[in-house]
Parts: C-alpha cells; structure tokens; sequence
C-alpha cells in the first residue's frame, strides 16, 4: 500500500516532465508548495483527491490519468 | 472544487449499488468504518489516494474508475 504513494509520485513526475515544466512551475500552477510537490513525487505523501485535481488540471490532463498503473 | 468531493462520493455509490453492497459491507471489505464511507458517498469528505484505493480494491474496479468524470 505505500507503494500507492510512489506510483501516484512516478505518474505526477512522469507527466509534469512531458510538459515540460519543474516543480516550481506545477507548484505555482497547482496553487500547492513546491516542497510537497517534491514529497508527493518522492512518494512520501498520502495525497488527497482534491490535490490530485488541482495537480491533473495544473498538468492539463484528466485526474484519472494520475491512477493510471495503480490496482 | 467541492464538487470533486461530491463527484467521488457519487462515483463509489454507484460502483457500490453495482456491486450490491451495503455501505456496511463495503468498509468492512476495506478495513474503513461505516460512517467514513456514508461521508464520503455524501461529498462530505477529501478522501486520499490510498483510502480511493483500498475502496476500489474492495469493489474490484481499478482506482482509477472512481475519478471517471471528473476534470
């Protein structure tokens, strides 16, 4: 189950590097703090489904998509 | 934004009436407590990613159908 956290990490990661944008960047468009842009990333952090929204929309992508792998 | 809460509540409703289960059998199946999934059906809570898990793997979908929807 802490694998859960990772793998949403590794989904936000592997998105936010296909739009080419940094931590800071997706931080300040998600209206969240680059550090825990960092510790979700780092799978550190239970994220809660209103920040995988503002996360999935600051990417421009649908929030399902940030779930994708995970079973 | 409050009604991605609402949305997620409604999404594992009718996931949970496909499944024809009780919201009581539905926790049990999850390790969550009754009234913690009656306040998430009813938009009242951010439910996290690995709580969004543990409801989807005791509906056997994948997480990712519980956010169908919502953009």
């Amino acid at each position: 189950m802490n694998n859960v956290k990772q793998l949403i990490g590794n989904n936000i990661r592997h998105y936010r590097k296909i739009k080419g944008f940094s931590q800071e960047e997706l931080a300040e468009r998600a209206s969240l703090h680059r550090t825990y842009i960092g510790s979700v990333e780092r799978g550190e952090r239970n994220i809660s489904v209103k920040n995988i929204v503002s996360v999935a929309r600051a990417l421009d992508i649908l929030p399902e998509k940030l779930l994708e792998g995970i079973e």
